[in-house]
């Protein structure tokens, strides 16, 4: 049974094992050992800011799929927090097993405990596969994802 | 000419009127004063929260524009931060007069001085003057936004 849990600092090579094997991350990535110095940088902003929570799924102690959710307060709504999914990751040899529904099902969960009145995320248009499931999940494809590259 | 500058707390009933002044705003804001309490929550939230910030286009005073800038960590591409834009809102009776490309492009700038590697923003698929505007300003809508209520 796999076990989804809040990352440590230990997770973090594994994390960027997994970031690194998929086809958009492959160029963008790089898992070598001693870390990117960016990683490490960017873990310990995640780990300090109460409103960043990094989940990890643990299948017997080993890293299967990742997720990072951040709590966004808004004026928006009357005052309504939303949850935002980023980083997405299941390993490859893992996939369609369902570990990728228990992360965000759990991520759901923590936005509900924090009283978002919304969960979002965007994801990339040639990602067609990932569409479907998140729609499975009852997301509505509703809004123009844009990006500005710096 | 307009003055884009962070937020305060005296700007927040004219923010509320202007979340409220907008044609999916409308049934789900309420700027009657004494404001309601979520939206001083909220404002409270993205006050003591580094990684938000609150724009205003102030015209001699007035406020007739804003929107919402968060600073996001990730571990994604080695770590990079990304902002991301939120109720982005125009009065009514001014637009089509630049104050929207001033505001983002204010926020661009925030952006890059705090070393983003990206700005995201997404935007309701039935907003299709806001996809050209957007696109004017770089941004490619190369993601689907994925919206879950709870």
């Amino acid at each position: 049974m796999v076990d989804i849990r809040p990352a440590t600092a230990d997770d973090l090579p594994a994390i960027v094992a997994l970031l690194t094997d998929d086809d958009l991350g492959r160029g963008r990535e790089d898992a070598r050992l001693p870390l990117d110095a960016g990683y490490l940088a960017a873990y310990d902003a995640i780990a300090a800011d109460p409103n960043q929570m990094l989940l990890v799924a643990d299948d017997g102690g080993a890293v299967v799929g990742c997720l990072q959710l951040t709590f966004i307060p808004g004026l928006t709504r009357r005052g309504m927090w939303r949850g935002q999914i980023e980083g997405v990751r299941v390993a490859r040899t893992r996939r369609g097993a369902g570990i990728g529904r228990a992360l965000i099902e759990r991520a759901i969960a923590e936005c509900r405990a924090r009283h978002c009145g919304l969960v979002q995320l965007t994801t990339d248009k040639t990602r067609s596969r990932a569409h479907a499931f998140y729609a499975s999940l009852g997301f509505e494809a509703s809004h123009e994802g844009m990006k500005l590259a710096l």
